[in-house]
């Protein structure tokens, strides 16, 4: 557990530098095994993730309920479990707040998904093995209200078994992996295809 | 007093290193409590954030006079002393020069404000805790006459109680908080929606 | 060889830090020399280019059947083995995803190539000593059909004697060089005009 | 003379980090005063400036006649040469190849110049007072023929006494100050209003 927990914060500091979780905000998550009590280890809620070690993370069950921990979680935590429930392979969940995730999310809100086809970098994406595959990352609309949100959430997990990623209009990204390292290679993999279709559309224009 | 220093030279220095203090541009400051006699820290004049210490800021008072400290305040120090007067909770005070918050100043100066409306991010400004806020960030023209800019800031200090920051075209943010952590948050915050708003626009063209 | 090893890996993490590697994407190699057996040592498939260091680098001959190491190689080093065939004084060959690469490999596909003219930076390019080539890199439509793609990246290499670079569409760029130093040097300067171009091309609508 | 070689590569080190001195281009300089020789010590030709130390530096006259040092002096130390002679408070040279000085040196060629004004970081380029100031920068064809280059810059020198920096076409930036520290100012403060102006025009379109 605690080199997971090492694992994530690196991996946030890191996403931190690149400035994909502006203000306090996002937050990341692993779930231990099912020997180890399937609980979910996620970032406490209003710190700054530059600095995040293993102590800043609390323990809470898939009802996001605490189990442990200093602080509380976030009020977000609700749509971690709502993907642990429903991606029984899933280890790992990242929230990253960018700026080109959040252009798109409201560029694209109407079509109700970003489509992304045609990249090599989509063989980054857990069991995707060609390029020509045409991934959808679904577009929810953002609300406060996280016991609709989730329900949201679950339905769109349902709705679309193969997806890697879910964003919430003008404000940021949810993806996960069957492990840490995989949900951090699905944030750069993402983000960065994000960045090229925002840009694309301009040359397009 | 030391630890409140060095948090807001830590804050100088990531700030420098994201180029929003280029060319020994911008100043920090934070103001100690009461009891601590309600001082003034101020980053001294001239001088690069990138390698910001403790012993590079000067103390003053509220009417910018200088109290201790070596080097000279910042011209601009009688702006961060309007905000401490007119914002009584206010603890620290943020002032950086980025490529975005320069063109939104300019961009929307006729409009007078830059307004930022639905976005997640706008709850990591103290005291929101809605998206659907509308916030709104007065434009002031810039001047070379800091009594006159010091009374314009007051101004719109007061017709603007609600208000996390303010600009100055052509020139620059400010924004405060009820701690340092919270003013370091909101530059964060602000800066991230100001590029978002900008490069939105574009899109939208 | 560990020294070349040590640059190698250096530039891969310096290239990695500026997220020309993302999500594990991309891979570098070096050749050693015919006394040493004229071997290729290139990173590991599927490993985080910011961390990488010798122990990740795998040796194979140049028809890509693995000789000792660790992990296996990518796939596409059997394009690594092409340009190492048909250019024998290349040393090291680097292949990165870069947002601005992708862009262009796409917005000139049907051109078939880009076209780098009158800027300075081309004298970083080997042999190339005045700023008024016309330096031209040429557009592969990309493929999982490696051996395909390597008899289309041999073809491009025969018929363009003095390129310096090659485009795979929607995919990132080869570059190589008759040292790991120069490889890395054709990276950065390749890399810089892409963006000057994509950049400009706006400029111009 | 040591205290200045360390600032100087220091200052180079922390521009390499920006990617402002691609792929070994780009070379910074200060001269010693009249007691200690006035000479110019000056970058050595084809270093990534991203790892320089003072024993990368090599001694050369006015001329650009190598005096001291290991490796050879930039063809451009001709240029470094005339600044210096030219203006005579100068003390340090920046030369710097970026994004937006290559763009912005293209964009307004025909203009021949690019214009700053009311900016508030204009007060941050030595002398300067006043954010009313139209600051011009030339913008020079640039050329390989050095000596040829090097008449031109003179006269551009002499006819714009009050500038503080010269753009070459599609090539990049040279700035001077009065100190190592100013000149490094200078590089920051136009670069970034360079960028301000590059992104500017696209709001304008």
């Amino acid at each position: 557990l605690k080199e997971q927990a090492e694992a994530l914060c690196n991996g946030a500091r890191e996403c931190a530098r690149r400035w994909w979780l502006p203000a306090t905000s996002g937050n990341f998550s692993f779930r231990s095994s099912a020997e180890e009590g399937g609980r979910i280890f996620i970032t406490a809620s209003g710190l700054d993730k530059g600095s995040l070690t293993p102590e800043n993370l609390v323990e809470v069950d898939l009802d996001a309920q605490m189990v442990a921990g200093e602080g509380r979680p976030s009020a977000e935590t609700r749509l971690h479990g709502v993907i642990y429930r429903d991606r029984p392979l899933a280890r790992a969940v990242c929230h990253v707040h960018t700026i080109w995730n959040t252009l798109l999310s409201d560029r694209f809100a109407e079509a109700g998904c970003v489509t992304l086809e045609d990249y090599e970098l989509l063989k980054a994406l857990s069991g995707v093995d060609t390029l020509r595959r045409r991934e959808m990352v679904p577009i929810l609309e953002n609300s406060q209200d996280y016991v609709g949100l989730g329900r949201t959430l679950e339905e769109a997990l349902r709705l679309h078994p193969a997806i890697h990623g879910v964003l919430l209009r003008r404000h940021g990204l949810y993806t996960w992996g069957e492990s840490i390292g995989v949900a951090l290679r699905h944030v750069e993999a993402l983000e960065f295809l994000f960045e090229v279709e925002g840009r694309r559309l301009r040359f397009a224009d």
